[in-house]
């Protein structure tokens, strides 16, 4: 017999990150348990949940561009088996992604960026700003051409993430509706936390899968405390007078644009939502929302789309993201034994979530970090006093280093 | 001994009119009581709470200037009574107002309103942008010149509809938490009400107080039916990181301003808020908060006042104002014994509310209209068969005519 609050892994975090970690986990026969205050909370319920490794590409970042392609590649297969498992549909919509420009300034940013894609041999077709419109018919005249990438698709995170918890507990993960305060850590080993109240449970392996809150987590050697931190982000919720979508809504696909060098994106739900983000505000632990932030969202939404003037403003969430020093995500062992990280996925949480759960799945039953992970190991920021092994591989601490290599 | 729902009045709504009505004439003897679903609700929890008859005066309603400055005029003395009465002071503020032009065009518009106000004989300072400036630090360089209005103040609708509901109920007030379905009518005389669910409440007199729902209670003959309707209303609540005010504070009066020809006010509250309004919409019973609407007080507030980047949008509430064919309230006797009106206040409820409780207790207590009221009675919008008689006057219904005269 099992006792109560001893399983083989404990995951910190009830998000999606943590909580694909425990489903995958337990569909390999591990008992597992999750801790987090809000199950099914964090970033999901603010993220637009784009699927876009094409679109949003950015240089120096091609080591994260594979793991993202391969993400995505995944998501269909994922959805299908979470779906089953749940009984809830994710809201995966293959809807294709327009990126537009509306200056020459912008213009010349989006041609670089198709360059940029076609170099790496990804899949995404030059429009003028007329060709634009043909496909949606209500962004502004002043769109001046734009990149169709009908790969780059969208899930609804807010549903995402419920399936996702339902089907953890249907596997049998246990949840507790607690905060972690720390780690407990025996003879240079992770075997379990301690949760507010002082409730222990205990566990073989300990994953740490908090967002940007995983380093605030008590109890861990300095040197394993990842380097995470909040990026906040506000993002806006409209919605049509007319309700579910069909003819009534705005805009077929996801729409992103460049606006005077800014970023903003569109993301059109089945439901008749269109969800509008999102500002990148290094502010600590603040989650207000902000006049300024409100504004530019609105501002440059109506210059994109003119018919965003006539929706309802439902809602202006704010999330904060877990911003890593290279933005790239920490997976895998660490130089504690027991204790595993899956965390600092930035703006990529949504769609690394069906890897990180292969990912976490493989390492928590021993295999190790698989391939296309390695180059994301926390290792990379555990430099100080030289090599640490962990896993399968050894590793050389590259403090400092901002870029994935 | 009188039965439970049996009074010498009853009011047909609890915001501030209905309220302010029920409480003055509970003062001077009569039992009344008040229904509303929600009372202390209403378009008092979302106005600004300007008491600008001066800043605010405009072409053509010179009598209804004649009644705000006489209501403004007692605040002083309305708001020291209320305060013993109910033991919660309303936030009556003598910060004074400042209105300001921003462009050429809006310049204009202001001096036209300073040469207009100088004819009236009302007092008001014409400043230059940087007398303005030197007033108020934080207006945007582009400001080019304003009006300084000492006499224009504030008062906090919110708290101020709390201590009229408390103030009411400890004068002896009954509150009827429940809507009102129709005015009950016996022999050509209005003899009461019947609730939601059929509970009747008799009473010798009937007012309605019920804002722009006014004219939708049942049981009316038609040409006694209030002309009036929902005007939408849009504002933002904003709040600075430091909580109360003092140093912090971005304002230190009410600051009005014309903006290419739009309207907006600014109110700085005592406790570190900041009130932004307002739109005016014409689109009946709907109160969605628009992304259209957000936008253009964002966007004025800003040209106004650039720090209010960095403020907490803290609420985005709609209300629905009473807008009345000439902008001017109906108050007392119409052409059915037994009914009166205190309704169709639209921007001017607040400032109203005094003068309002005066003239409506004179009527219920068969003193008949005042004569700051006269001009003010529901028979300017009953024509159509002959003279009718109310109250003490004989009145010629004037439909159509869109202006008090």
């Amino acid at each position: 017999m099992r006792a109560e609050n001893v399983s083989d892994v404990v995951v910190v975090g009830g998000g999606l990150i943590g909580l694909v970690t425990a489903w995958r986990a337990a569909q390999r026969g591990l008992s597992v348990a999750v801790a987090d205050p809000e199950p099914g909370g964090g970033a999901a319920l603010v993220a637009a949940g784009m699927l876009a490794p094409v679109t949003e590409v950015r240089y120096g970042e091609q080591r994260l561009l594979e793991l993202n392609l391969a993400s995505a590649l995944r998501y269909p297969q994922f959805v299908a088996e979470l779906t089953q498992a749940s009984g809830t549909d994710p809201g995966y919509r293959r809807c294709g992604t327009l990126a537009v420009a509306l200056d020459a300034d912008d213009r010349a940013e989006l041609r670089d960026l198709h360059a940029f894609q076609q170099r790496l041999g990804l899949s995404a077709q030059w429009l003028t700003g007329r060709e634009c419109r043909r496909l949606e018919p209500l962004l502004a005249p002043g769109v001046r051409g734009g990149l169709r990438v009908d790969g780059d698709h969208q899930v609804d995170p807010r549903r995402l993430v419920s399936a996702l918890l339902c089907a953890a507990e249907r596997a049998g993960v246990r949840v507790h509706r607690a905060r972690v305060d720390r780690v407990t850590v025996t003879a240079g080993r992770a075997t379990g936390v301690e949760l507010a109240g002082g409730v222990r449970l205990s566990a073989g392996q300990v994953v740490l899968a908090a967002g940007c809150r995983s380093g605030t987590i008590g109890g861990l050697p300095p040197r394993v405390v990842p380097p995470v931190r909040p990026v906040k982000g506000q993002v806006l919720r409209l919605r049509g007078a007319r309700g579910p979508a069909g003819p009534g809504a705005l805009l077929g696909r996801t729409v992103r644009a460049v606006v005077r060098g800014g970023h903003l994106y569109l993301v059109p739900r089945e439901n008749g939502e269109l969800v509008v983000g999102a500002t990148t505000q290094e502010s600590g632990w603040d989650t207000s929302v902000t006049a300024g932030g409100v504004y530019e969202l609105l501002r440059d939404a109506r210059e994109l789309l003119p018919a965003i003037t006539e929706l309802t403003l439902t809602e202006t969430p704010v999330g904060l993201r877990p911003g890593s020093p290279d933005n790239a995500p920490l997976l895998g062992p660490t130089a504690l034994p027991g204790l595993s990280l899956a965390t600092g996925h930035y703006r990529n949480g949504v769609l690394l979530t069906p890897v990180t759960g292969d990912v976490m799945a493989q390492v928590l039953t021993g295999g190790g970090l698989p391939p296309e992970a390695r180059a994301f190991t926390p290792g990379r920021f555990e430099g100080g006093d030289g090599d640490v092994v962990h896993g399968d591989a050894v590793h050389q601490g590259v403090p400092g280093n901002p870029v994935v290599v």
